[in-house]
């Protein structure tokens, strides 16, 4: 292997030298910047054998960098050992990051070459600045194009429809939608990139990368027509007949061709500069553009009646699935691993003939484990779980109404003092987010505090955010709006949907998450405007037996027991008869 | 006076014609952007008759125009009435803003000018990008100078010292502490616009503006020397004689010449382009700027041991006044006028001869007038004070050794259980608040929901930030660190001073704040960091007949009882012996 990636190293060069570039950056994303990306993207790992999921290539004449953040230290050295790839260590001392490299190293060939796909508005922008005048930022076709021969092509997966009664809306009536808010903004025409934001625009789902039901495609809204630019041949006859009222079916590559031809000079271009490549830009004889957030990016955070009215149904069947999982598992004498444990819950799921699989891949964390908060089980590293400790259950599926992600902690055997306080005060926290009430135009980071407070007043934290968007039959990680102290300006409104899920994790001794996906209901106007609240929609007992009742106040013990009688009333006609005695004793007031 | 101002009007554009400007801009701040200004730049009052704190003004030849937020639409609708002046309404439809306005209508002669001391760095940028190719800023020296012919001098109010032994270090360490900074910076000087800033780095105060005990000046340091730019004749032979082992005391106006002499065309230039203006930067050789908040910003904001121990002394004395005059409040029979109320206390603070005066306009606001979060009292408005209702009291002191900012809500006669209700919300956020832990590098917006909490379970609100920084003997509202719903990216640090001022306004009825000045202070260290929490510093019992106890945990209760207790213990041995019985009773346990 080492072998080869010198050799594709030293092939690359000779394209640097073809084109005159000085350098060559390969980001290692798609060109919809998705958070999974198909292997024809997989550009990073294809040229360095390294295959995090972050991280940026630089290639010179002499030199082969990898630029990885500290989650990757240990896996990049390794993958990367016997190489000439040499570790750059992100926002380490003695390391410079990127464009200060290229700045300082690169002085005599000044342009700097990279996939014009991959770079978008506001990337070559921030570039572009820290950059300078030094060296030229060069975005041209994939140079990788050339020599990586069996590149895998776009993906062409089979495309299916949501049906209009589980979407709510027609793909026709959201093209509606984005012509008003083309409209509103004074803009001819939308470029959509964002591969789930063109999903649900057009009521279609795709299998092009895991877990994420997207396909590769463009969209482009004008005020009279509508183009979707993916593989035609991806579509059934029916589909392809009902897109057809709505809009022009075109290859894939075939966008630069129509944008070049349809876009006139003074035509005015909403876009995400974030979301929107530089290829795209340049297919366009216009750049007035008008910029912000995809309209559809809002449109779909806030789910509609239907939708949720299938969110809830799917959190319903997931909640069976995970009641009658909890009630098989032997927490008291069974020996299972890691992966067996995620597997006997993904088996409930799959007994739901509206089960369609997995919303992410499952991360099933025994004892230390469990403290890596994005642990994921391999062969190698999957342990045996068996006698006293927690496991972090962190899973979600696919329904065909809707979609779930939910961390249960569950104990094995008997807890410790510091487990049960530790355990008690995250789902204190939880509580206290699940139960607020707030006033219109509240932004998430204004809430997050109301998850850690109980934590921080015993001297504790968490390192990651409280909460994510969650898409409806879409991606588990959904913008814009998320719970977390960064301070990210996007109000929370009627209908987001997004996850509770505070934690608490010991290095070496055990993790603990308890993870609810929530929806923004209106709750009342009067005197002070229009105030919100949240609906939980995740049905599943919590771990009773971690509870120390004495830290929770009446008010607390009193939010759990009514969520444990909804959660029994919800269930117990549906779960296995063998599951109710598991269902009531976890249900009953604590 | 309406004659008087179109006059002005037409003597400016004169000018305009004479420097061939297409208009000019008079944004209304002084060379330092102080909060409150001396009267030579009250220069938009001068030109319009508009006395409020903010607005624009630009006069070009056909047309004179304020912009002001909805603060101030019905005042400046009135003071510019009968003259040229049209009003212009910020963020209204209709209503283009300035920049905008100047981009569309100015199409002849396309540069407009502005007084370049009152335009900053940052302030020219924004202008600029706003304004484009269309139209070019053009910032000199003001033309008021020439047609305002009794323009208030720049003001030199004698200045006095704070002992070292108050200030904790001395001015020539505290210059050690900057060039550490420079020096950590990669910068050769820094200079100093911001007045406050300069009072604390000197340790002067002057009187040059009310309340605020600064002095106009500027301030440059550089690695071997530094400079002190205002007036000599200001200082005691005594000070003059100190403070030349430390800095070279030049006039005000000689800034300009210093700088353009001692800074090399390579020398780099720490400074804060929100504060430094262009004036300041034309002066200067070098534009090789290190941008980023005044070093004496942050060293300022957290106070060294001997500041807090000041700052607790004057909120001891603060104390006594507050008990001794709230003692002394008919609240069952008396009648009063809010002005007469708030002198009243005054009255108290100054018979103690630490006292050194009012470190901001009181506010005291009966009934509806409570209402007006800001509210200001003047002969027309001045309410009586008498029968059922509630007075809210918003008031603070300079002392010797530190300043004070506290609110009150006082009752008069019988409370209603609205007011009660509310008092007790507005109460359980500010203990909320005031009890709450956090790990180093929280920010003040993550923590500014603790004192919301409560009033939005309920479906109510405020719309003001929670707190505002504190100087020592400095000014009542001093940054960088805030409690508010804006993320403002500043975490809190120890020995930083802030208020915990909830409040609930009801418009026509009454409002409800209830101010306590906190200090951060370490919390102990452990296995997930250091933690921070709040000392309290303010020492005056809450309004117990407005607190309805069943609205309060058992926490919240003991968290009353153990304040009023220790309020108890700090005063009872110095207010007055009339006082006792109040005391006694406001401070006994709930």
């Amino acid at each position: 292997m080492q072998t080869i990636i010198n050799e594709r190293i030293a092939q690359l060069r000779l394209l640097l030298e073809e084109y005159t570039l000085g350098g060559w950056i390969i980001n290692g994303t798609d060109a919809h910047q998705s958070e999974y990306v198909a292997p024809r993207w997989g550009s990073r790992a294809w040229i360095s054998g390294f295959t995090g999921s972050a991280g940026s290539v630089l290639i010179t004449a002499t030199e082969a960098l990898l630029w990885v953040d500290s989650r990757y230290f240990l896996q990049a050295e390794e993958q990367i050992a016997g190489t000439e790839f040499v570790l750059m260590k992100i926002d380490t001392p003695g390391y410079p990051d990127m464009n200060s490299y290229i700045k300082e190293n690169i002085t005599e060939c000044r342009w700097v070459g990279i996939a014009a796909e991959t770079l978008t508005i506001s990337g070559k922008a921030t570039i572009e600045a820290a950059l300078g005048k030094a060296v030229e930022l060069v975005p041209i076709d994939d140079l990788l194009d050339t020599i990586w021969t069996d590149r895998p092509p776009v993906p062409s997966s089979k495309v299916i429809q949501v049906p209009d009664d589980l979407a709510g809306f027609s793909a026709s009536q959201k093209l509606t939608m984005i012509r008003a808010a083309l409209s509103q903004h004074g803009a001819d025409w939308t470029i959509i990139s964002s591969l789930d934001d063109i999903a649900w625009l057009t009521n279609l789902r795709g299998d092009d990368v895991p877990y994420n039901p997207v396909f590769y495609s463009y969209a482009l809204v004008g005020r009279e027509a509508a183009w979707l630019f993916t593989d035609p041949g991806r579509f059934s006859a029916e589909t392809a007949a009902q897109l057809a009222s709505s809009f022009t079916i075109k290859g894939y590559e075939e966008l630069s061709a129509v944008l070049n031809e349809v876009i006139k000079a003074d035509d005015r271009i909403y876009l995400n500069p974030e979301r929107t490549s530089v290829q795209v830009a340049e297919a366009m004889e216009s750049n007035r553009y008008v910029t912000g957030r995809d309209f559809t990016a809002d449109l779909k955070a806030s789910k509609n009646e239907t939708e949720l009215e299938g969110m809830r149904r799917a959190h319903l069947l997931d909640g069976v699935a995970l009641v009658n999982f909890l009630a098989k598992l032997d927490t008291r004498g069974g020996r299972y691993t890691e992966i067996e444990i995620a597997g006997l819950l993904a088996h409930e799921r799959e007994r739901s003939p509206e089960y369609l699989g997995p919303s992410f891949g499952p991360i099933s964390g025994w004892a230390e484990h469990g403290a890596l908060p994005h642990y994921s089980a391999t062969e190698e590293s999957n342990a045996t779980v068996r006698g006293d400790g927690l496991l972090v259950l962190d899973t979600g599926g696919h329904y065909l109404s809707g979609m779930t992600d939910v961390t249960r902690t569950i104990l094995f055997g008997e807890p410790t003092e510091e487990q049960q306080i530790d355990y008690t005060l995250v789902l204190k926290g939880n509580l206290a987010l699940a139960r607020a009430r707030f006033p219109e135009g509240t932004c998430g980071y204004q809430l997050d505090v109301l998850a850690r407070q109980f934590l921080w007043q015993e001297g504790r934290t968490y390192h990651h955010g409280t909460g994510h968007g969650i898409g409806f039959r879409l991606n588990v990680h959904e913008g814009p709006q998320s719970i977390s102290p960064k301070p990210l300006v996007v109000p929370l409104k009627k209908g987001m949907v997004i996850s509770d899920e505070p934690g608490l994790y010991r290095a070496g001794k055990h993790g603990i998450r308890i993870e609810n996906v929530v929806a923004v209901q209106e709750d009342g106007t009067g005197e002070f405007g229009t105030f919100l609240s949240f609906e939980v929609l995740t049905i599943c007992p919590f771990e009773r037996t971690l509870i120390m009742k004495e830290l929770l106040s009446e008010a607390e013990v009193a939010m759990v027991d009514a969520y444990h009688r909804w959660v029994s009333e919800e269930l117990k006609e549906l779960v296995d008869e063998a599951a109710l005695p598991y269902l009531e004793a976890a249900t009953s007031p604590l």
